[in-house]
C-alpha cells in the first residue's frame, strides 16, 4: 500500500469513520481504522462492532493517488490526530503489514497497527430490497421520532426507533411508554420490512448527513440495517425482539381541541419549566379557561411562574386542567416544523395528541402526569 | 424595591456576577445574587465568599428605572434562567423582604430569596493605593503567567499568581517549581505591595474583561485584591504565605542560544507531542544538530514522530540534546505574541529560557525532564 492524499480530504473522511470507533472494546483491532487502498480509491472503515461507518474516497488527481494497493488497520485516535496537525499532501506507505510510514514535508511518523486480515468483514446486505428516499425527508423522520425512545434498558426494544415499510408507506415510531412519536411518509417501492434501530445509530446517522447528499439508500437484513449517503455508509446491528403495536394507543376523538402557535407555545412551556425541574416529571400545569391557555409551574420553597396565551381556535369543552411533563412537551413541540399545532385533550387522565396543523403524517402523544 | 429593567441589560449583568456564585456553599444566602437598588442605579453582587463579582448598572431612561430603592437576595440560578427566557421590560417588585414579584408582559413569576441584611458585606479596600493601568496590558500579563501555577495543593502559595509592585515596576510571576512564567511592566505610581492571587480569580478576571474597558484599577489590602474594570469589579481573597524568591532561578549565561519562528516552532512541538502523552511528562526530545532543530516523540508500542526545523540563528555550542515536557513547552510558546523567540539552553540538565526576541519584560523557564 502506497498512497498520496491531501490532508484535508483524509482528515474529513477520518472524522466521519472515527465516530464509530470506541476506545473501550474487547477487540483491540477495533480501536483502529481499516484502510483499504485499491486502484479506484481508498475505503476507510471504523466500527465498535454494533455500529460501522465506512467512507469511500475515489482516486482523483491532486487529492488521492493510489500508487500501490494494499490494506492496514491503524490506531484511529493517533491517525486522526496526526492528520489533523498536517497540511498538504500526505504520503502513506506500508513498511510491513502492521506498520505505516506517514510523511508530510519535513514531518515523518511511523505508526504501528494491525494486519488488515484481522479486521471484521462488513455485513452482507440483500441489495435487491433497497429503499431509495430523499435524504432530507429520511433525516426529518428520524429527528421527529428518535428523542422519544426509552433511555432505560428495562425494555430493550423501546431503546430503538421502529422503522417499517409496507403498503406504500414508511413509518418511523419511538416510544418510552409515557410518550410516543410517530411519523410516516409515502414510498413508491413495494418493500415489506420492519426493524428496530438502536438510538445511538440513529444519532450518528443524523450527524453524518452533510445536508447536501440528496438520496439515502436503506437496506435491511435479519440483523443489520445499512444506510448509504453518497460515499458514506452506516451499518447498525438491529435490536432483537418484537416492537409493541402502537396504532391502538392513538386516541381517535377528543373532549377539547385547541389550535396554538407552535413557537409561542414552545417558548411558554420552556418558561413554565422553570420550577418544573423540582419534580420528577417536570410537572407543568395547563389550564384552559376563558379562551386562554395558562401554563405554570411551582416549587414551594422557591416560587412559581405562570403565563397565559391566546388560543387561536377551540373545539369541544372549553374548560380543561392537566399536568404534563414539560420536558416531553418541549421535545414534542420542537419536532414540529409547521407554524401552528393542534392539541387534542381526551380528558384529565387521557393522553394529549399534538399534531402539526394540516399534516396527518406526524403526531406526538404524551400521557399526563398523575399529579392530583 | 421596585424597578423596571430591560431584559438584555439584566441578563448580561447577571451573567457576569453569577460566575462567582457557587451552588455548593455552606451559606445558603451565597447561592443568591444580591440586588441593591438605589436612585442612581442597581448593583448586583455574586460571591462564593473567596471570590466576589459586582456589577453596577446606572439608571438610564428606557434601560433601568428605579421607582423605589430597596434590596434583596434572589436565587442566582433561577433568576438568571428566568431573565434569559424573557424579552422586553421586566418589572421587579418586592412583596416582602424575601419575595420578589417579577413580571414581563403576560408572564408572572414569584421568587423567594433571602433578606438583604443576611448578605456578607464587601471587603473594605484602602483606595489611596490604587494602581491604574491599561486593562489590555494587565490582562496580557496575567495570561502570560497564570497557566504556570501549580495545580497541586501541596504548596498552596504556588497555586496563585504572585503580583508585586515596587520601584516603578509591576511584576507577575507563576511557577509550579518545574517551570516559571515571568512578566513585568513599568508603572508610574509609587506603590510598594505584593500579594498572591488564586488561580481561579485570575481566570475569572480574564473572562470578565470585555476587551473594551480601557483602564483597570487594582487595589490590595492584607487579605483581598480588588480589580475594577469600569462597572464590573472583582474581589478575591489572597493566598496567605511567603512566595519563593524566584529571581535567583533565572540562569544568566547559556551554552547554546537559538532563534526560531514562534508559530512554526509551536506547531512542530504540538505535532511532536503526538506520542508524548504516553509519558508522565509529555516527553518531547529536542536535538540541535547541523543548523537544524529536531523535535520528536516515541511510544514503543505505537510508533514515533519526528520533524526538523531550520534554526534562524545560533550562538554557542551547535550540538545539543534535551528532553522537555511538551505540554509545558507549548504553553510557554503560546504565551509569546512576538514572531520570533530565543531559546537559551544551559546544558542537558539546566532549565531552558524562552524569551520573545527583543522583549526583556517577558520570559518563560522550563526545567528539563530527567529522561536519560
Amino acid at each position: 500500500m502506497k498512497i498520496t492524499i491531501m490532508s484535508e480530504v483524509f482528515h474529513q473522511a477520518l472524522g466521519d469513520v472515527v465516530r464509530a470507533v470506541s476506545t473501550r472494546t474487547p477487540m483491540p483491532v477495533l480501536t483502529g481504522v481499516h484502510l483499504v487502498a485499491k486502484e479506484e480509491g481508498l475505503t476507510l472503515v471504523g466500527s465498535d462492532s454494533d455500529l460501522i461507518i465506512t467512507r469511500e474516497l475515489p482516486a482523483e488527481a491532486g487529492k488521492l493517488d493510489v500508487e500501490q494497493p494494499g490494506a492496514i488497520v491503524l490506531p484511529a485516535r493517533y491517525l486522526a490526530e496526526i492528520v489533523k496537525k498536517l497540511s498538504g499532501p500526505i504520503h502513506l506507505q506500508l513498511i510491513d503489514d502492521t506498520t505505516a510510514d506517514i510523511r508530510c514535508g519535513e514531518i515523518k511518523t511511523k505508526l504501528k497497527g494491525f494486519p488488515s486480515d484481522d479486521y471484521p468483514k462488513l455485513p452482507v446486505m440483500e441489495e435487491s430490497e433497497t429503499l431509495q428516499l430523499e435524504a432530507s425527508r429520511w433525516m426529518e423522520m428520524l429527528k421527529q421520532t428518535v428523542f422519544a425512545v426509552s433511555k432505560s434498558e428495562a425494555k430493550p426494544v423501546l431503546t430503538g426507533v421502529h422503522i417499517s415499510m409496507g403498503e406504500g408507506r414508511l413509518i418511523s415510531v419511538a416510544t418510552d411508554s409515557h410518550r410516543l412519536a410517530y411519523r410516516e411518509t409515502k414510498i413508491d417501492q413495494h418493500i415489506d420490512r420492519a426493524c428496530i434501530v438502536p438510538y445511538q445509530a440513529i444519532g450518528e446517522l443524523i450527524k453524518l448527513w452533510d445536508g447536501k447528499t440528496e438520496v439515502v439508500e436503506v437496506a435491511m437484513n435479519e440483523h443489520h440495517i445499512h444506510c448509504r449517503l453518497g460515499e458514506t455508509s452506516l451499518y447498525s446491528r438491529l435490536i432483537d425482539g418484537k416492537y409493541p403495536n402502537v396504532s391502538g394507543l392513538i386516541p381517535e376523538g377528543s373532549e377539547t381541541l385547541v389550535k396554538m402557535e407552535t413557537k409561542q407555545l414552545l417558548k411558554g412551556v420552556d418558561r413554565a419549566c422553570l420550577f418544573a425541574g423540582e419534580w420528577k416529571n417536570h410537572n407543568v400545569y395547563i389550564t384552559i379557561h376563558d379562551g386562554r391557555m395558562k401554563l405554570s409551574s411551582a416549587a414551594t420553597q422557591l416560587g412559581n411562574i405562570e403565563e397565559s396565551q391566546r388560543i387561536m381556535e377551540i373545539e369541544g369543552t372549553e374548560e380543561m386542567k392537566m399536568t404534563l411533563d414539560g420536558k416531553y412537551l418541549m421535545e414534542a413541540l420542537r419536532s414540529v416544523k409547521e407554524e401552528t399545532v393542534t392539541l387534542q385533550f381526551g380528558g384529565i387522565m387521557k393522553p394529549v395528541v399534538i399534531r402539526p396543523e394540516g399534516n396527518a403524517t406526524h403526531l406526538q402523544l404524551i400521557s399526563p402526569v398523575r399529579a392530583y
